[in-house]
């Protein structure tokens, strides 16, 4: 993949400009109790508190904000496993176009009723992220729709590049960004970003154990589709990493590491009980890689993103109940 | 009382001075689900996310900045329902002081676990906060504590005032905020920062309909002791107002409004499920205060302070099965 395809900073700092005021600056909060069992410095940037639940809004508002007024009479269409979809439905909502989501059967209700709420028509397609992608692209073809692709695209990937200009910006001293990986968009726009403004700070990719797309490809040197996928992290589980989210891993990533789902969840049970906030487990991946032996962070400022916080009713129940007990 | 006894910006903007470091600066997040429902634009600002969990670390903070060496070298004692005892426990604990912390029988498991947590010795002292007052103050004799108390005094006054000077710094259109009312320490503060910053803006607090100790006091003219309080807000049920904060109320308070217990869960749980925050009862009681029909607040800027997060593990896990739903 030739250099010219990556997001650059110009292009996470015009995603700034473009998504003010449609997406919140979310906080960047200190957690003594995860500093003090690392030796870290530990921050969290929380974008379970984001519009429409999660960093995905970042991405999709820098999308549609570009769409012409022809464009968006046309409306658009997506496939996701549920934030993305809950994103564009956002997205597209604040400039009164329609929305139609492809979504797993087995999406979380959470993320469906989110959908609509926010005024998207929900479709469902199969379980997996190959199924959901051809039908939403059916769709465009048959209905004249405009496709917001997930995470394989510049425009995408430079909106999700903005939680790291936000976590620089308001922490200069950070030198090590953890970021969940599920198609990559973060990761490739936090990447793009970081390595231009602080190239000697380091950006570390996290994958459940269940789910190790970006590795694998990082490793074959160039993506794979995974026969299978198991983890609990349901946003970190599409099947194949994308081209260009690729190309952005190999570009700025130092590392993918791998974590199993019961860190997660107790990852997960840390911050709904100790931090008061409610992150989905694919949002509390990069604390599970904190507490792990993985990675050597000891006296370094660290930042790791809670990229979603859409945990099904169910879960949140269990884990308030105490089970992934802290 | 007279006028020279009651806080003044200066205090409220000192106190942010000496505790800049030391707590957070909790974020002003939109809620766009609670300003379509009332027709004003919603802010919540966030103690939830304070350290210690509660905007209670930024009186003790300022508080215990301002012990000497010596006092510091005696220890604190304090009497609490909970989160001001964690409070303590913290500011003590991040200048090196000893504290020990009286909470009734009653208090929440969450609250006695963070002030052990934080380093503090908990006693425990009957049902009221008079029982625990007492205990603690024959305690100071015994023993040379310095005793923190816990809202009625100007330094916890000045401290609580810092969430608006921040609210106002971060919004300046905000023309009403709403506050919870235990003691009255920060309805105080925030009253005697915001007349002095905004004098046209509107500060209202919000008890439950069970405990109305600010408001008696004010109908009547001085704090009356209730005989019985009854709320499912443990944070906002002291059974009488302080008579400095009572001054600050009847010169800063533009209204005390009353809220059923039922419509305190049902905020919290849509807190939890929308916001993703996790908000205790007392630091809910002013989103069901900007939802009933008892404030006039179509087209205002209305800040509603979620006072903290300590919310016992028993009822998050009622709350996230569902009941109370938004």
């Amino acid at each position: 993949m030739s250099g010219h395809l990556l997001a650059s900073l110009d292009d996470v700092r015009g995603a700034a400009r473009r998504i003010r005021g449609l997406v919140n600056r979310t906080p960047l909060l200190p957690d003594d109790g995860l500093s003090a069992e690392t030796g870290a410095e530990v921050r969290l940037k929380c974008e379970s508190l984001q519009q429409a639940g999660s960093f995905k809004a970042r991405g999709a508002c820098n999308f549609v904000a570009q769409l012409s007024e022809e464009e968006l009479a046309r409306g658009v269409v997506t496939y996701s496993s549920g934030n993305h979809a809950q994103a564009v439905a956002y997205a597209a909502g604040r400039r009164g176009a329609r929305a139609v989501v492809v979504m797993p059967t087995t999406a979380p209700q959470i993320k469906i009723d989110g959908a609509r709420r926010l005024g998207a028509t929900v479709e469902f397609a199969g379980t997996t992220s190959e199924y959901r992608r051809v039908r939403a692209e059916e769709m465009a073809e048959a209905e004249g729709f405009v496709t917001v692709p997930p995470f394989d695209h510049r425009r995408i990937i430079a909106g999700q590049g903005t939680v790291a200009l936000e976590a620089h910006e308001d922490w200069p001293v950070l030198d090590l960004l953890l970021v969940p990986i599920g198609g990559g968009g973060l990761a490739s726009g936090c990447g793009a970003a970081l390595r231009a403004l602080k190239p000697e700070a380091k950006v570390i990719g996290v994958e459940p154990e269940g789910a190790p797309t970006m590795r694998r490809a990082l490793d074959a040197g160039a993506p794979v589709t995974l026969e299978d996928v198991d983890t609990v992290a349901d946003g970190l589980a599409p099947t194949r990493a994308g081209d260009l989210t690729h190309a952005h891993a190999s570009a700025f990533l130092d590392d993918v590491v791998l974590v199993p789902d019961e860190a997660i969840q107790a990852a997960a049970a840390h911050l709904l009980q100790r931090r008061k906030l409610v992150v989905e487990y694919s949002g509390a991946a990069t604390v599970a890689a904190l507490r792990s032996e993985q990675l050597d962070i000891r006296d370094r400022s660290v930042c790791a993103v809670l990229s979603g916080g859409n945990l099904d009713r169910s879960f949140l129940a269990e884990m308030a109940a105490g089970n992934g007990s802290p």
